[in-house]
């Protein structure tokens, strides 16, 4: 089992290690891992994600549902922070998410356009941002170029910045896909060296061969793999994300696996907040058992 | 039957909610309901729209016809606020549309270029800005980009930004089409995400299911759609738009749905003045009729 | 008797025209004529102003009696704008104070501090700008300078501007003192000189002559000097201020005197809110009864 | 017959009133009319159009015709600008053209740059400047964008904007072609939305048909369609353009039909130029007996 | 006993209520009370403040008290908010103190200079920033202009504003000094009229009556006084200084008084540091106690 990496460890600044700090230790477990929520598929996918709990349309119902589950932070886009966050402020912490778009039109040359800006989480009491590169897509020269902005103003305003890292594009697509352990691997080390506080990536899937890299086409085990991507990530701290819903138990082997690598922490959407709300905490409570387990030393 | 939002609970700035105040409450039926007149089809149609009645060509005609009718405001470009509102100014709200392009390209990749600021609509006395978006369409990065300025200056001048929330665009026509329950749905929580006060949508027709997405193919009835897109829509005040010229009685039945599913306002303004003078205010009247029987609570 | 200044004559750009339209024809008796409430004696003269009154001390109390009372507009600074007009945001114009002083200091160099922007004013909603200009104070230059950068601002954003033109310095108190009709008359006539929207001032005493240039040495009724002053700020809208805590009698005969004059209103504080609520109402009705006999035409 | 716009009834500021008022009363016929003298052929069709009369090839030629002539102005790019109306400077106003380009590559996406700013015509001593706004263009978004700049350059200095508003590029080439009653009716009602001060457009042609949208297929007498455009350019001035070199009679009907339909007056350059000296002030003053007969009342 | 204020009530935007809810509730006894440790008399007075108790004189061993003793933040100068911060970064608020002067020349025209911005405060993580205001002082316009762009500055950033709100200066001496009833009363409405979020006050001494306005020459407990401190500061929440060191039971007294009016907390430094490791944190116990009875309800 690898050691999970600790905040002062990773040379962070004051602001960014001030604003870590109260994320991994005074919310959720309080023992320097992290459970987010993340809440911007109605803006990704569309508020066809709600259909299956209608009450998960309502960004209220979200906020509360993360300060009743003892989150680390929950991820949203400007105009649900702008009006849902102030009646919680301060009570979990906010993760805006920069940059966003919609699934319509094809993904062939993803790019996530910025609607806000770093100063605009200073500006609400955001603990952190978070940016979606979508690393290996032809639009990759204007997502770096924003991507470059980002990261500055995170560092003049002590700001962590998470980079959601998808590999994304034909050219991914070409190469055994967007959650091969090549690309995981790939995107985690990118966005480490471009300059992210903590990286969030999908579970990497070592059975996805068709087409990657010679390396890459060998047997690995999933934890393999993990344990791969969270080195790669070296001093930049790793969130796994949850994805699409699944079996419970599948989730939890992955959450597992993670944390036994030496990830941070967990972000799952979807997986929470797609059933009612009695059960969203019954999982909760599940996933809370599982960081219990790994405690920063 | 749903509640319609109060102001106290969108989670507004105090300049935001003030301008709001005084459309919502200070004219019109002071209900806390909004009636607007649209009048940007000079440049979105060209003149053309004019011709079933030539008065409707003059915008001295129609800033009158809002004041006569009781309208909650006006919404026009800033070459017809810059010389017709002097005359009529604070005596009905002036809405300053900030974009706008004409209809003789293709819409594949629809773009709708800025021509005013929003400094311009504070200088003016306007009371908010409207935004065309279009989601969906190919070019959603400059769209998202120019619109992210429009946020910033109108949350700086506490200005409420009214969003044309229109689907538009190659992939929206082969996923059922610009005015489908799937695309308003969508584009009704784009505006919530992206950090709209407002948004206008078409009324959605659950009809039109070819291509659209698994969940939207079932059986919806129009009211199922029109609430499904006022609650995506959340703490964002909804204005339905009465699009081109229809039947008097089902206008009037989309209105009632409309307001019957908690949306602030209708916005309809070629059904108005598409039409002589006195008949104009004959139909405001039966609109007034509707919006009189949903107050805010 | 005088006329009263229409708003379409006093040369104003559209954004002034919109928001004193407003002010004059939304609110209070809602025919041209504006009955103010100044609230910035907390920090003018300190708290010591509210021991008559004790509810008078909180701010809530005073916007609310605002309200109720029906006037034209509430003339805070920014402190309490940003903390109690939210409550009541649009329910009655905000008149922003952007500049202000303690009476600790002497007023033998008087000048008031900017603490304040037009663009707060714009932020928060409101429909005007106040600023003390101290009329022939030894420190004229700093203050014209600093007036000069607010003229412009409220210019670029269609911003009334609404001047408290007071005379006050050594050389003012040497020639007659700060009511005195040479000094009244002198300071309304530097607000139109440099730019003001509408002017307040003292009611001029012409029986005040100590020191005062020749022309005002004569006998003058208190009709005569007020008729002048109005005059002499041309197409500049008067308000009259209501001073210290006074007789009623007396205080009705200044703003009948004054009406009759051409003022466009009147701007009184410590004669409302020192007294109990229901003595504030029932004189706050004897001053809209004679505002009710001069309707602007 | 309709009755021309008076620069009062224009909603304009003081700076571009004064500045038209200048040209429409000192200069020409003083009558409220006006003949313009374009001379950016050099950039826009190149030397060629010089041929027919070799003098015209010379700057200096041309405005000392303008001055000779008696016009109410000469409009040319920054080059000639710079160079020549020195010499003259103040004898006839001065428009300063902003934008232009060649006719080497194909109109299909057209777009005009900027080669000088709003701030060159002010140094100048220019009373106007002008823009060339491809309405229907693809490259539109560009288009918009540059004229917003120019639109509030033109506000901040109080300079009138006169507005080449030409149909242009692909789809209007399909819809009708660019002089088209629809394409002319749409420019003009486009440049009055944005903000122009004063229109310059091509004469229509109503027996264009082929591709129009149908309200455009009926028959229309060119005096109707004339009639059309200055009405969907309301209160924005309406300067008819000469084109090509054509038949003196045709033109002088066209200048007949322009100005009784309500028209300010006319820009003609190689109508006026393309022959010798004598010749074009013989023209000329056929012209002027033409705006003599519509003075604006 | 009045009940403290609610931070739901105080008309805060979102950042600056995160900030507060993160002091308020995550720090201390998080019953909305706050104790907070005040550092800045190395600058204020000197390092003959440290001469007591010698490990004062070491920044660590202050933030490591701080640490220890549950305060809800500590307030510090730039210099050593850079060099002792981050190593307990986010385990104890930061209060960035922007200003401060030594106290070599007199106090007779008192003014605090500016020597780090908000933006630093941001950049440090820190939840909160502190400005000292001279009320009174003859340099009152530098002191506003200064303050002015800081309040700007912590809007911008949603920053809480703690407002050191001290009367100084010649005038306030002939007028009862600077801890008189009618200087702090003054004071505290002066920092909530110019827009602090939050008020530190000397505890006022009515007793202290030579040259006070006749208003406050009557009698009045020290109960009656700090009521009227904590009302005239209205929204904005109040703490109260301990000043130089002092009897304990005094301080205990005034703590009681203090909480029993409603004020928010105690900003308590030499009172606390000034004597041994172990007697300081009995002393802290002591004001827990205190604390601990007057929860925010």
């Amino acid at each position: 089992m690898m050691t999970r990496l600790r905040l002062s460890d990773c040379g962070l600044s004051t602001g960014k290690r001030a604003r870590l700090q109260r994320i991994l230790y005074q919310h959720g477990l309080r023992n320097g891992t992290a459970l987010f929520l993340p809440y911007d598929q109605g803006l990704e996918h569309g508020p066809r994600d709600f259909f299956d709990n209608p009450d998960s349309a309502d960004p209220r119902y979200i906020v509360r549902l993360a300060v009743e589950g003892g989150f680390n932070g929950i991820a949203v886009q400007i105009g649900l922070a702008e009006k849902f966050y102030w009646d919680f402020a301060g009570e979990v912490p906010l993760v805006l998410k920069l940059n966003g778009k919609t699934d319509i039109p094809s993904d062939h040359h993803a790019l996530s356009p910025l609607h806000a800006t770093v100063e605009d989480a200073v500006r609400l009491g955001a603990d952190a941002v978070g940016y979606t590169l979508y690393v290996g897509t032809p639009a990759h020269e204007a997502d770096f170029t924003q991507f470059h902005r980002v990261r500055q103003d995170a560092r003049r305003f002590g700001m962590p910045l998470i980079v959601w890292a998808y590999p994304r594009g034909e050219a991914v697509d070409a190469k055994g896909g967007k959650d091969s352990f090549y690309a995981v691997h790939y995107a985690a080390r990118v966005a480490s060296e471009l300059g992210a506080d903590v990286v969030k990536v999908n579970f990497p899937h070592p059975e996805k061969r068709a087409g990657v890299p010679a390396p890459y086409a060998g047997e690995y085990s999933s934890q393999d793999a993990i344990d791969a991507v969270v080195r790669a990530a070296n001093r930049t701290l790793v969130l796994i994300s949850g994805g699409g819903r699944a079996d419970d138990e599948a989730m939890l082997d992955k959450a597992q696996e993670s944390m036994a690598a030496g990830a941070t922490g967990l972000i799952f959407g979807r997986n929470v907040w797609q059933r009612d709300h009695d059960e969203s905490l019954r999982f909760i409570d599940r996933l809370r058992e599982v960081l219990a387990k790994h405690p920063t030393p």
